[in-house]
This record gives structure tokens, sequence and C-alpha cells, in this order.
């Protein structure tokens, strides 16, 4: 074998949901090939690293539904805004005057930085120059479904939804198949995007095979157009020309009636709650509890640092689990457990991944975080979901395994140069910063 | 002057909101002696200690103002429930259980350590054992306000109210004057407290000179009771005897209408909110915006660890921002600036004791609070406000000094053994544990 996990409490995240006291995981290449207690699989196995892991939790990667990852250098660049003010008078604006191919590689190293330190294992991405994204996950060894954005309005990268196209075509080619790196487009929503622009994108992910990321059904702005234009809700309209199918992503999908729901059932859509960016944009309140009754597969996500303003996915569960609790007036709703699982075996689903990721399970990937127990907020625990999603946060992650790899091991990173990451931040900041006090670019 | 805290992002809090770049502040015995650019400070000022805070956030200390720290030990003990059902059925079985003097020992050196850690320097408590924890605050040299607690029924230290008030007498002629222990009264609620208990403590409270902290309209159970009883809503009820005053600290306060909030205003009632608490048991959502519109002072608070699960206070800046902007559905809700202000100013008007703590001017106690700003989750920064509320959490806090004493240095405990008390954490945790599943004592 080549490693051996072992001594933690081992939280599978598998269809019993077996919890393991004194637990071992053993990894062969990227693959997880056994599973026990720490007695059985010591005196069997013999592998080339060890980790101890006694006093932690080792639990499944986390998979991070939805995000933007560079534009966590525009964290907290706008604030007290509503969605449609933020987008359409900053963020936009932001962007065109500051994102280059430099800006996304040295962003997107500082998201995928911050996510790995969080026990991020996996991430669904939505950007620009996204064949960048996709080189800087790969050198950090993380896992990433990353989609192209394509809109109607000149982006940073390409000028129109054509040229977006062209450059899919090209990004899909050189990326499908990669172990790591799954590419997709990414139409922006449909506030953005034209009819004409959805079905095209829609037609290239089928013929290449890869999944559709999109903005869905996120605040009532959105809502209200689609009902002006198409007669009925974002789902509806994205229904009528089949748009909607199992390689379909929706992130946020807030408001949605009975019928959108059973819509995106029979689609079999993937949907990703982002409780932080929902709440602090003021969007509205996922129905997350109908959605998993209903059997619809519901991940979580942290969406960008500039809509957050952090990267930890602890933080998205504890914020899941209350938002659903206060807004129902029902505490039994969405559970310690059931929260845990949109962080992983959820979110696998979600990304239409269960097969691979999600859980601790023989022949799974073996991505594996553990996490820390010892810390005064966390001391005493009597129940392990309870404790992960209410009392931990992402400094308590310890090491983080991918495909077998180890890529952080109490918080040293191995594939990523942090100080150097953090100065070209402020860098950046330096320049942002100008950026929004000068007048546009002519 | 004893100590020099010098070259960091200087945030006041003052009624002007001065932030000073490249700030210090000097400190003479417990007091704040002087504020201003460290160029400045340093020219003219010779410290016995200087503390670099280059890299870091200078900020009051903050105000935990409500809290039971020695439920510390039921960390996550009884989890999806409503407050009725988890109070009836857990909290008060597990208390009779388990809740010795030892217990409160240990319980709140855990909170304690817990809270000073994450930049808490001052804190109102309500518990069994007072006097204990009254020792355990000034051992720990935090600053508290600390209010035994008094109802009808046989707690784990007096078996009735009469016996509640006796200890109470003796325990505030202890400590009263202390420099850093306020001692108050706390009858613990409307629905396990009668009227004759409500009157007898006020009016002891009143002879005495110390604050009442009682939890006052916290969830739907307490205002329907309150209705049926006593033909109107908790503040109607209370205000019909005389009991509310400018002494009074109402937690939660989550069912107020109108009248009840004028009320508030009216008698300068301190009210705390506890958004983790408020959402995990599904209590509701405190009209924040509406009292602060008001003039009606609101503090935040943690509540006890078994019903949030940690006391990280950055945690509840952040869910008070992002559920105030949700549930109105406007953005500009509750800003960032306006949340760090009810865990630091704020906070000190709804115990108060603004004109003592709170914000960093000059004649004010010393507490003070260091935040680094190096983390990957809070690079870059654009808004200091923005970062302290959506981005930082615990672990960020380097530093903390309560009256002019240094208690926590990089994370060192000065005044608490970590270690200890945390193995102590674990005995209690496999007691607490048994007892859950043992039939209860006869």
């Amino acid at each position: 074998m080549d490693l051996l996990i072992s001594g933690g409490l081992l939280v599978t995240m598998d269809p019993e949901f077996r919890i393991i006291e004194d637990g071992a995981i053993a990894v062969e290449g990227d693959t997880i090939s056994a599973i026990g207690k720490r007695a059985d699989l010591e005196g069997r196995i013999r592998a080339a690293k060890t980790i101890d892991a006694r006093g932690a939790i080792i639990m499944p990667g986390m998979i991070n539904g939805h995000m933007h990852a560079a534009m966590s250098l525009f964290r907290g660049v706008a604030e007290d805004r509503s969605l449609d003010d933020w987008l359409r008078n900053y963020i936009f604006p932001a962007e065109a005057r500051n994102v280059t191919e430099d800006f996304v590689l040295w962003g997107t190293r500082l998201g995928v930085l911050e996510m790995l330190r969080g026990g991020v294992t996996c991430y669904a991405d939505m950007y620009y120059f996204e064949d960048t994204v996709a080189q800087v996950t790969k050198e950090a060894g993380m896992r990433g479904v990353l989609g192209e954005t394509v809109l109607d309005f000149p982006a940073p990268d390409n000028k129109s939804p054509d040229a977006a196209l062209a450059y899919c075509e090209k990004y899909i080619d050189k990326w499908k198949g990669d172990p790591l790196v799954t590419p997709a487009v990414a139409p922006h929503s449909i506030y953005t995007a034209s009819n004409d622009t959805l079905i095209k994108t829609a037609e290239l992910a089928r013929r290449k095979g890869v999944p559709i990321l999109m903005h869905i059904a996120e605040a009532p702005f959105e809502t209200e157009l689609s009902r002006a234009r198409h007669g009925g809700s974002p789902v509806h309209f994205l229904e009528t020309f089949g748009f909607l199918g199992p390689d379909v992503v929706g992130a946020h999908c807030v408001w949605l009636d009975a019928a959108d729901i059973a819509t995106l059932l029979k689609r079999r859509v993937g949907t990703v709650h982002n409780p932080s960016s929902n709440m602090k944009l003021a969007s509205g309140i996922m129905p997350v509890v109908q959605l998993l009754h209903a059997g619809v597969p519901v991940g979580l996500g942290t969406d960008s640092a500039a809509a957050n303003n952090n990267q930890d996915l602890f933080q998205e569960m504890n914020l899941a689990a209350k938002l659903q609790k206060v807004s129902r007036m029902d505490p039994r709703a969405l559970t310690a457990r059931e929260t845990v699982e949109m962080a992983t075996i959820g979110g696998a689903r979600a990304l239409h991944m269960e097969g691979k990721i999600g859980s601790l399970e023989t022949g799974k990937q073996a991505d594996i975080v553990l996490t820390g127990l010892g810390a005064t907020h966390s001391t005493p625990m009597y129940d392990v979901y309870s404790q992960l999603v209410y009392a931990l946060n992402a400094h308590d992650v310890l090491t983080v395994v991918i495909a077998g790899k180890i890529v952080m091991e109490v918080r040293v990173m191995y594939t990523m140069d942090k100080p150097l990451i953090l100065a070209k931040a402020h860098e950046y900041q330096r320049k942002v910063a100008a950026s929004l006090i000068a007048p546009p670019p002519v």
C-alpha cells in the first residue's frame, strides 16, 4: 500500500453512515483500498507512508459546489448591496478594469489555497480564462469541475459568446479525461445570456460530454425578468427548450415552486446551496428541505469571496442548518448529519460524481481530510456530526489528501507557495483599490 | 507608561468611528492613557512593555452579552430540538444529574478560556454557583457581569427561590465593587419564575444596586404563555409590575411588537441578540433593525455552547448581519460597521457599561484585542469592518489585554492552564455521556 491513515474517528458518509472509532483507511495509488478498524488494518497492511490520525476526524474531502475562485482577490470589495446592484455597478466594472490572465492565475491560487486549508478537495468553478484555472487546480493537486463562463457582453477573456464557445471547445479538448480536472461550460445566467447563447452552449456541452454549470433562479429580479420575457419561472423557461438534464448543475436555485422542483427532479439536475451569498446579498432562502425531500441532489457552496467573504465550507454548513431551522420555525429541519451530507456525498451527487467521490468507500478516489478535535472550541464532543456543523471551522483542518496524494500535512502546504501567493494578493489589492476610485477606462 | 501597543490598524469604535492606520495606544494601570499615530506616541512615550501590532487590527475587546459559560461542558449534548423540548427534556435533566460546584468550576474555565481565545474581554453570565463563576472570571483576569439564576424549581445549587435570593444577597455583598466582576441577579424567565419570585428578585437587585439579567421574549411558547396567563406579551407583563428599568438586560427579545419596543426604550432596557441560538433552536428572528432604529441598545451574545455550539463572537457577527439581510430581503440591513458596534460599544450599552468599556478612548478601561490579518482567508482586505464581520473568526485573535493586563499573547495563555482545563473537560464528557443513558436519579 502507498498510504495508511490510522487511529482517528472515521466518518465514512457511506450509504449506512458508518462511523468507525479508532478507524483506519488504506490507499493504493489514487484509490481507497481498505477501510476498517485500526487494529485490523495495521495488522495486515504495510504502507510506504503512515499518517497518525489519533485525536482527529477522518472524513471525506468536502466539495465546494459553486465558486469563482479568482474573485478571492475581490474579497470585501463592495458590501451591503443587492445582487443586481452589486453585479452591474461594482463587480462587472471591477472585473472589466482588473481581470487579466495573470489576475486569474493568482486569484485562483489564493482561492484554491484557502479551500485546501479548509478541507475542500473538489470544487466547481465558473470564471474566465478557465484554462488557467485548470492549470492552477492541477498544479495544486486539487480536483475541480471548471466551467468557462459564456455570456452576451464582452468578458475579460472573450469578447463575444461565439468567441467564448470557440474557447470552450479548445479548452474542453485539452482537458477532457484529466484525472483531476473536469472541463465544463458555464452559461452565466438567463439574465446575461440570450436564448440563442444558452442553446449553443448546451449543444456544445452535450456534443463534448461535459457538465453545464449555471446560476439558476438566484434572486427575485431573475424570476421577474423570466416571467416578463418568457411567461414562467427560470426553471420553466429552461425546460421549454430542453436545456435541463443530468449534466446540469444549478447554483442557488432559491426561487422554485413545486412545479420547478418536480422538473429539476425529472431532469436529474444537481443543485447547490450557497447560504452565505444568498443571505448577504439578500437573494432569498433556498427550499433545501423540500428539494431533499423530493429527492433532488443538493450540494453546498461558498460562492465567491466577494459575496461571502471567505471559503470556509464549515461556515456554510453552520449557516445552512441554522437558516433552514429558523426560516421554517422547525429545529428538526436539516439535521447535522443531513448538513454534513450536503458538504460531502450530497455535493458529489449535485456534481454528478457520486460514483467517484463524496464518501470514504473502497474503490472510490482517496479524497480524505483529517480534522483535529483538540481545540478548546471543540471540547468536549458528544456527536461528531454536530461537532462538524456547529463547533468546528476551516482552521481545524489538519491534513488533506486528494487522489491519494498529500497536499497539506498538519497545515503545511506541499503543493502551493503560500507566502508568494499572499504577497501577490497584496500587490493586486493595491491595484484593485486604485481602480475602484479611478474613472472607467475609455 | 505600563504598556504601549503600536503599529496596527486601530479601530476605535469611538463616537466618530475613527480608524487610525499605523496607530498606537498607551495604557497606564488599567486605563487607556493615549491613542494616536504610532510615530506620535512612540516619539513621546516610554513604556515598560511594548507590543508590536503591525499586521494586526487593534480593536476594543468584544462583549459577549449573554452566556452560560459552565454549559460549555454540554457542547452538543442534544441537537435538533425546540427550546421548550430541549430545556425540559434534555438540558434541565442533564443539569440535575451533573451540575455541581466542581462542574461549574471547570465548565466556566472552559467557557472563559474559549471566549478569551476569541477576543471576548467581558461577558454576561447566568448560571448556578455564580460565586464560583466569579472566582474563575477574576482568576482568568476577565471582566464579567455574572448573574446568579433564580427560578421556582430546585436548582443544582439552591433548592427554592428564597434560598437563591439569600445566596444572591451574600454573593452580591462579597463581590460588589470588584474591578472586574459585577455581581448580578438572573431571574431565569417568566416561564420558570413566578410573579412573586420576579418581584422579590427585582427588589433585591434595586436595593443592592446590581443589574438584572433575564431571558425575555425568546420563543413563541413564552409569548403564548404570557398572553394566556397575563393577557399580554412578556414585555407588557413585565412592565405591569415595574420590573423593567435601566438596570435590566434582556437576552433574546425576539418576539416584540411596536409597543414592546417603545416600552424597552422608555425603560432604557438593554437587549442582547443571540443569532446562533435563535436560529438553531428555531426560536425566531430578533427585530434588530427596528430596535436599533428606535434607539434601544442591542448587544450580541453566543448563548451557551449547548445551543450554539461554540463561543465565537465573530461567527455571531457574521450570522447577525446575514440573518437581518435575508429575513428583511434588504442587503443594506445591518451593515458591517453596525454589526461590529453590536459586538463592542453596543454591547457595552446593552450592559449599561458604555462609560467604562466598549470602545478605545482615553480614560476608558484598557480592554484591547489584537486580531491578525496575515491569513489566507483574510487576504486581501478592502474594508476593516467587512473583514471583521464576514472573513475573520475567533482563531485570528492573537493577543488580549483586559484592564491593562495581558491575558493572552500571540495565542499563549498567561492566566489559564489550557491543557488541564481540556483534560478536565474530557473527564466530564465521560460522566455526562454516561448520565444521559442512565435512569434519572431517585
